[in-house]
């Protein structure tokens, strides 16, 4: 049996860490975050996930910035996780019970990125490592291959793995869930759909998945998505709940336009002209929640670039504030 | 302007090629194949396409398959499109000659795989050159980077860049359709919705895209798709145009119901156990269409593995002929 | 027991296929190709390797391919090698057997490359039905990652698997060896030494290896190598054959030197601006053998890049003829 | 003009992290270490390298290891190299003045592995950064395309990037340079000696290049190395050490034999029977130098696996200590 705990449903934003313009930590606009969330219906934040430029960030900052969070979630309705995934086992734990002291939500955590685990038993066994230094906390695993090379060129598919025997009966994960008692879920970042909904109906609806390609939502939604994580949500909160609220209501064409916005949003990010910027953060600052430039190896856009953004942005609807 | 053509919509079969127990091409077998998708409520074939082990077949096999369907598609209500990829464009081009010749509806193609074009410019020539053959035949293009290597080891994404300059109003297309006035629309294999809907936008919905991963039949009907082509549609027809039509229906529960079935048919491919083996195929044998073995690289199943394939299919609901 | 053949040392050739400026097959042009080869001491060609384009031509056009160089090769002191990979095994077979019925040295193939064998077994079988074809013709099976895919997305090491067990003592190949008695050698295009030194190492040195990474020979030759096969032969074998003699010679920083120049001319293909052409092939033209332009997808050269490319063949050291 | 500075010739051991059986790090273990490396001739050492499990260990404990191995350094003659690289910038400056602050010989930094450098620009900027905070330390960029992606699923080269003008003259790192001023080499730690010999030969032989591919040694040495870097030199130093002495002394065979002791050695660790552990850790402790067991995601080898890594050990000429 799992631990009780209130699955996430709705959106869920990858917030933005704020810098100064000397890329130090400025957790002072962390209440503007807030504000601007709760204004557009967004009750959920996970803190230092990759939007959040997570390792980046040394094990005291990512504290620190939970704690600002912390401090101002509950005045805003919202909810907190924090992403305490890192390569070394002790900064992962370290931050999983920092977590539980601040009264986290919850925990999401990758696995490490540069030793990979190799098996499912060795990402079992880290999991359970990280997830059992706060075992009161629900506990979500994160999957995104397209950073951690799963699925490319470590010929490896982990999600495949966790759900390899659900046709003929055997099923892995009951065997692997003493191990940890507290994993509710899976922020699942990936285009794989397949894979998702397998993950969806494993066991009878056992975990709470968390869908995190936005430019795909309404896909995973009629694949059975009810909860979802995505960088869009910092700002574009609106349309993301309307695709849920529309195709819920059954008004497909209506629900496939807010998904044409969010469509448009992101190939905004993908536009040749701003490779190697951190388009989606640049936008936050547009808007007039000041998130600041990205830490390298990203770089800040130029004021040629911002110019072009704010024309990109117009032209999706999403209007800079003056 | 487009050349004038009918859309397709609902499923297309990418039928298996049917061999002798010598893996001689054995076309007697088209005519039960046909029967089969007709009784299923399956009114279009894609012959030769990867399912149907395509480029194993020289260009002469390939010739004599297509003219079995052309001979049988009439009697059973079924729209014939003919898959003329091939490395050597003489190769294709006879092919799409030939297609005219026997009354194909319609024409696809893959772009050559070993040497693949390294630009959208090059893909265009390429494209132009082999459905400049049949002029008269509406004709998509195949995407399929799981086979090709597209998006993975050869770092490039053929359709990102077709659709690369949608948002800022510049758009690559249209400088290149007078070069393949014949192109109606892509069969797109792949997990990523977002590119997907980007082709289903472009330009209004100048295209009409086929979608070609089954197993997330659903999602894609959510984002917009109104064609599908796959395997599973040779045997499961019924399946996949319930997911539609439960879709359209606003029996989302439902819809997802026929989804699952496809993802647990699609899981018993995926199999370890029947790795290097085509499971599909032998599950066609075991419902009384006699395809045969696959050619190699695959091996045919052995008969432990068969035994294991008639209990996997009773599991999901796939009832092998006595 | 291994077949009596004569192994391969000092350079091939992998021949560019000479096309006219309207692409039809020109084999006119092979005469002066054996020539040239003869001239530079280079005294085995691989017909319709990869640098040939092997896949883009037909069927028949690589038959005609063949006996052009039958009919030249005697004259020039040339040993002719023809690659027979295809995608369709009665493709290949028909090609194997027209090489035995010209009197070619020897066969090459890799194997097919759309559907990929998925394991050591698979690939035996393949090669059996291939070289089986000609079963008195010396065979080499031809290894090249880059273009398969294998090593990379494929998640497939295909040299790993056929050495995977020399040091315990398990070999694999030996119970694979019945099955395919004319299989004496690899021609191993990766530039991996480690796996290369396996094959060469294994059985006490049973398989003639042909390496075919010319911008890092001096590193294979080090390593065991004695014979090579590669595109820059064509037009630079001078340069090959010295890298091999002042090795062997033991003048090492001369063998550097050499080295260092087909280093500079393979950067020369690489060049950003040269992407989407075929470099080698056109500074055959400008040397005088006019094998003329590739086949698509490649593109030939524009007059800029040629005027470009005349420049870098004179900073390396190829000096054009008037 | 570059700083002034020893270049590094000869072996280095990227050393293994000796952790207790609680895998707590145990520093008392280094000085065994050193006498090992000091009595089979190896002179440098590179701390906390990938081999040396880098970013598993928390930044305290790196600086704490750094510390152990400068108290034991100059009694066995031992240079004294130190690897700083670290998602967080924050921490990899900290880790630079901490090594600069011990009198290390030198740093060694990968850059970013999660969040990647997506140009040269972006990648000498980190580097800056890194190096920067120790400007008076003599710095090696460390290229490993294996664990990073770079070269495979992420599509970029940065080495070929670094070196992409040389032929025509526009070299790209003088440019740089005024940015880096420390920079003196590259930890090179792929296959493709052909990059390598490009960055030899860069700007007249500027850089001094540390080779990381153990079980190709030869070639690269044949290529130009004078300096390697690797994890069978920690054990295995005498292998290292004779393949570059029989090659300068001209004895290719006698260097190929040991260059074989070293393939054979190097299969061990890729048998599939040890996925998931560490086996040159483990043949450490079996030659009596108590490194003890990897950190997760590896795992410590079965009593089972011990007792045939003994075996493999003997196979290839490794004698445990009894």
């Amino acid at each position: 049996a799992i631990m009780p705990y209130t699955p996430i449903t709705g959106l869920v934003a990858a917030v933005y860490t704020p810098f100064d313009e000397q890329l130090a930590l400025d957790t002072s606009v962390v209440v503007k975050q807030a504000a601007y969330l709760n204004a557009t219906g967004v009750h959920h934040v996970l803190v230092a996930g990759t939007t959040g430029e997570s390792v980046k960030l040394t094990v005291a900052e990512r504290k620190q910035l939970a704690e600002a969070w912390a401090a101002v979630a509950p005045t805003y309705g919202i909810n907190l996780f924090i992403h305490v995934g890192a390569n070394a086992m002790a900064d992962a734990q370290e931050l999983a019970r920092h977590a539980a002291s601040i009264k986290a939500a919850g925990l999401v955590a990758m696995s490490s990125t540069y030793f990979r685990p190799s098996s499912v038993d060795a990402l079992v066994s880290q999991l359970a490592d990280i997830f059992g230094a706060a075992p009161l906390l629900p506990a979500w695993y994160y999957h995104i291959p397209s950073m951690t090379g799963d699925n490319y060129f470590r010929g490896f598919d982990m999600h495949a793995l966790l759900v390899a025997d659900i046709t003929d009966g055997e099923t892995s994960l009951p065997t692997l869930r003493p191990r940890i008692p507290n994993l509710v879920g899976i922020k699942f970042t990936d285009y794989d759909l397949y894979t998702f909904k397998r993950c969806i109906d494993f066991n009878g609806g056992e975990f709470n998945l968390l869908y995190g390609r936005d430019e795909q939502l309404l896909g995973a939604a009629a694949m059975g998505a009810e909860g979802a994580v995505g960088s869009t949500y910092n700002f574009a909160g609106v349309w993301g709940n309307a695709v849920f609220a529309e195709f819920k209501s059954g008004n497909i064409s209506k629900a496939r336009e807010y998904q044409r916005s969010i469509v448009n949003l992101v190939a905004i990010y993908g536009k040749a002209e701003y490779a190697g910027t951190d388009p989606g953060k640049e936008i936050m600052n547009q808007l007039g929640v000041p998130v600041g430039p990205p830490r390298g190896p990203a770089k800040p856009m130029t004021a040629d670039q911002i110019t072009q953004l704010r024309a990109d942005m117009k032209a999706v609807g999403l209007i800079p504030v003056a």
